[in-house]
């Protein structure tokens, strides 16, 4: 095999990156969130990057692995889940499939399991790999992948509530309040004139439903005939999912998790007609099976970081097309490499069926040298080697300064944490909350 | 993009390859059958080459797909199956989802669908870009796939109940006739020898059931503890399979597609514990959900012919994986091209639960230079670049001699007129047969 393509070094980089006070019903975003940059440098001296999760659990496992991969073949991608369940361990989860213990253990994305962290890891390294490989060989990421079926790829708006600044500290933007339905519309025509998304989707979970409903209406008279989605992270019960679904109905392209388990999405989804979607209760292969033979979702928004990179995504794809499941993309918060990412797999899908969510835009600072543009709503497909983004060193070493001068505050995300900044009292919300 | 990677050239060679007298239910195998060699030519004068099913309905499908395939890049594999949809009309199967329809539609392999066939050409084409684009790039074909997880495949003796020799013409063997289980047992103990195949699989529903049941018998007997499947292709009712899987419950790895439709495969696999396998009636994408969530399979065999290439073989993984359902890999009459794309995309998947069949050891002509050699039942996966196989030209253009020269007979592979010949009376039993 080309000893070009083995990897000689690989390097961690852990950052913090400024973050906007974004709520959702766990709390707020930090004003600093961490990621994980990683490279890998070939012997052939090509260097791949990959991007991320940031915390703590996740840094523990991607340094022994990062020791692991040299020697190994960027090509490999297949051989990275052994490698990692040897290093960082095969055990299964921490924590069981509970309904309520979903949202409690980790935030925004289901139970918190070994697994999932693990998979995590592997997609930064595997996207570095397929970035070092495209790179050696001149061709971008989406032909490693298959070739992409389309030139550009849709995205939403992804409208969040927020307040002007966060209490303490971080920085400044210009944004200001969204605190009510004609804040949410001020974002959403701000989103559509500087980055002509055409459809938005709303975090809720945050104030009582019917002022979520208030705000998807508003939405809806000043976007007449737009794509609205609605995504409270299982802040609600059953009835109250129902609730929404009927008064929405006629304007909700999906409601996403509404309630936080495959059971609670199931009871809704036989008696709704608004397709549901999710990034909560189906997040790995073995919970597809429940979901899916029962029904419970339409829709799967996948995202290359919980599934364990992009070859991992594709699969994800094919299992949807196979059973008549909608197929759209979550996003957390992240910089450019990541975009990157998303963008050359979901070029290569054919059942891309929905406009892909993305943080992006609410991301002020970047590791890339040429910061992505949205026209019309959409990214351009990268035809460059690799993902076609740079590095860019004097801020990625800015950022990872930052992380270093961190007194452990902000080096793991924490909502509800930062929410206590603001109100003592604050405690996470047990589901369902309304 | 990388103007050598264009396709410059496609070449399409029909030849016509001997067969031994193999039974089945619906007849005998002809003295030759049908395959189509694909060889793409790209700019950077790279030939890769594919094999696909060769009679005149794939050949209708192939000749403009090749045309159309001129400047197309070889590393856009997911563009194949549009571009097949254009030019080959992707207008729906003909024929609706029968019961019995299924068998008497096309033999062995389900319904005959328009869908089916084009992509059992686009598999020749796909395989024969991959081989191009690994040969440019100095990477075997199962790095293109994301690397091999296992460093060889391992493949199960496919027995045959058969003749000595065809009634009429036809190249000789010294094989002698299998037309009892003695008969069975001494093929098996050959294959065993020559080739240290370590399981056996016995394609049955040429005689009553008890005597394919003596025959298994016999091969427990013969082969204490080593996995036996046997494979009636539907000829049997739901009661028969049932009789014939707690006759043979002990001693069977699984029972193929005693039944020939979902419905009845749900109804068998409900009352037994007999695994059952089934590459006729979960045989396309949209198949797979009615018999997942009914528990009517408990092992797919794959084929990348059927599938549309090795990348489709790779996504049906996948959703094998999600579901908990095993994965094996089903043969045709096939040559050394095929095996060696079989055995790279197997190579790359985790979940290969089983010993793949293959007809290649029945084969003895080939147009490749060196000939797959089976090692302890097992083939090597090659790390040369491409599929690691090379045209023998003067053997291919013997083969297609023979096409040429045909009067039609051969062209069509039907085994049920080749039976004919031997028995002037014979139909295409109805099903269930027994
Ligand atoms: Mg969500
Ligand atoms: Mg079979």
């Amino acid at each position: 095999m080309n000893a070009a393509l083995l990897i000689d070094d690989v390097r961690l980089t852990p950052i913090l990156i400024s973050d906007p006070p974004l709520l959702n019903t766990q709390g707020v975003h930090q004003p600093y969130t961490p990621r994980l940059v990683v490279e890998v440098v070939t012997r052939g001296g090509v260097t791949g990057v990959g991007e991320t999760y940031g915390d703590g659990t996740y840094l523990d496992l991607a340094r022994p692995l990062a020791e692991a991969l040299r020697g190994h073949s960027v090509t490999d991608v297949n051989g990275l889940f052994r490698l990692a369940d040897q290093v960082c361990g095969g055990s299964p989860a921490p924590g069981a499939q509970g309904t309520d213990a979903r949202v409690e253990a980790d935030g925004l994305r289901g139970v918190r399991t070994a697994d999932k962290l693990r998979l995590s890891v592997v997609s930064g390294f595997e996207v570095a790999c397929l970035d070092a490989l495209g790179k050696t060989l001149g061709l971008p990421v989406h032909a490693l992948l298959g070739g992409k079926v389309r030139d550009a790829v849709d995205f939403s708006a992804y409208l969040f509530h927020r307040w002007a600044a966060h209490p303490a500290g971080g920085e400044e933007d210009d944004w200001g309040p969204a605190l009510d339905p004609a804040g949410i519309v001020a974002q959403a025509r701000r989103f559509a004139d500087e980055h002509g998304f055409c459809s938005f989707k709303l975090k809720g979970g945050v104030f009582p439903p019917d002022q979520e409903i208030a705000a998807v209406r508003a939405l809806a008279e000043a976007f007449p005939g737009r794509p609205l989605r609605l995504d409270p992270n299982g802040a609600w019960s059953v009835e109250t999912s129902l609730y929404v679904a009927e008064q929405l109905g006629g304007v909700l392209e999906y409601l996403e998790d509404p309630a936080a388990c495959t059971d609670r999405m199931a009871e809704i989804a036989a008696r709704t007609t608004v397709p549901l979607a999710t990034n909560m209760c189906v997040t790995t292969f073995p919970e597809i099976a429940a979901a899916f033979t029962r029904g419970a979702v339409q829709v799967v928004l996948s995202d290359h970081h919980y599934w364990g990179g992009l070859y991992r995504t594709r699969e994800l794809a094919a299992v949807c097309r196979a059973f008549g499941v909608g197929l759209s993309m979550h996003s957390n918060t992240h910089l450019g490499i990541s975009l990157a990412a998303m963008t050359h797999v979901a070029a290569t899908v054919p059942n891309l069926d929905y406009a892909c969510d993305s943080h992006y835009p609410w991301q002020t600072e970047d590791v890339i040298t040429a910061r992505h543009v949205f026209e019309g709503g959409r990214l351009a497909v990268s035809d460059a080697p690799g993902l076609g983004v740079e590095l860019d060193r004097e801020r990625l070493a800015a950022l990872h300064r930052r992380w270093l001068d961190d007194d452990g505050t902000m080096r793991e995300r924490d909502d509800a944490a930062a929410m206590r900044r603001a109100d003592p009292a604050w405690v996470t919300p047990a589901v369902p909350r309304w």
